[in-house]
């Protein structure tokens, strides 16, 4: 569970964050970026800001914002319906972010990218000054991702 | 057919406008830029340059990027193998753009957006400040792309 102060806060971050990376947002696509602590109420260390674009049955894109050494935790895209899995292309725009994914370190700068199969572990951490990732995918359907850490829920819940 | 200076110019354009946009690119990443003039040999006026992050049989993400005026004639992503034909998502990022799909104008500013259905013509021309828009799609075979002008030929030749 996270409060209101601190979604109002970190979707400010994570709309500065995007324009200083050159990415404009329009006034109502500002109040749909979406705060997540993954239920561990720790959002600074543990959490990750999403933008949709776009999300059909086929494909989807995101921006994913992060607070300087936040991390998102350990999880997997599995198979559903037909669909091998959510296969994922993350690119960083700005700061750097360290991707693990089977147990190997991945570091990217800006302009770097690496996708990730269906179905495979994964987990990343922004660098000191933050991130900006990209991300280019299959349709997502993150009500199904798996987590490594079993006290996690991926849909925000925010203090009434 | 278009010239190894005409080639290079439009190159050095875009890379130009990606990074007004705040659009990193690799050193390696701006030689592959691809200037197409669908055959026309009228660049300036019917053309387009593109840089493509990723494109795999699920996803495709792309960056499109104009001179002024510049227009990407009518065409359609027809069904191929099994797929309906690719569905795409026009985002712009820089400068404006219009959009005539189904005999329809759509203007887009910097944070608007617009998805086309697959098999559905469309074109576009940037407005006079030239444009840059991502694109986000299913999977792209611009190889199977139908041109309703038949002098087109897709695929970019340049003089040897």
């Amino acid at each position: 569970m996270i409060t209101r102060e601190e979604q109002q806060e970190a979707q400010a971050y994570a709309a500065e964050q995007l324009a200083a990376t050159g990415i404009v947002l329009t006034a109502a696509e500002r109040t749909q970026i979406e705060v997540a602590d993954f239920g561990l109420g720790e959002l600074r260390t543990t959490g990750l800001m999403l933008f949709v674009y776009v999300n059909t049955d086929r494909y989807c894109a995101k921006e994913l914002v992060l607070y300087p050494l936040q991390m998102c935790p350990e999880h997997r895209h599995p198979p559903f319906e037909g669909s091998p899995g959510k296969e994922e292309t993350f690119r960083c725009r700005r700061g750097t972010v360290e991707l693990w994914m089977d147990g190997e370190r991945i570091g990217l700068r800006p302009g770097e990218q690496l996708t990730i199969p269906p179905d495979t572990l994964h987990w990343f951490r922004a660098g000191d000054e933050g991130a900006v990732v990209s991300e280019f995918s299959s349709a997502s359907r993150d009500d199904l991702d798996v987590f490594t850490d079993p006290r996690i829920v991926r849909a925000p819940q925010v203090e009434p």
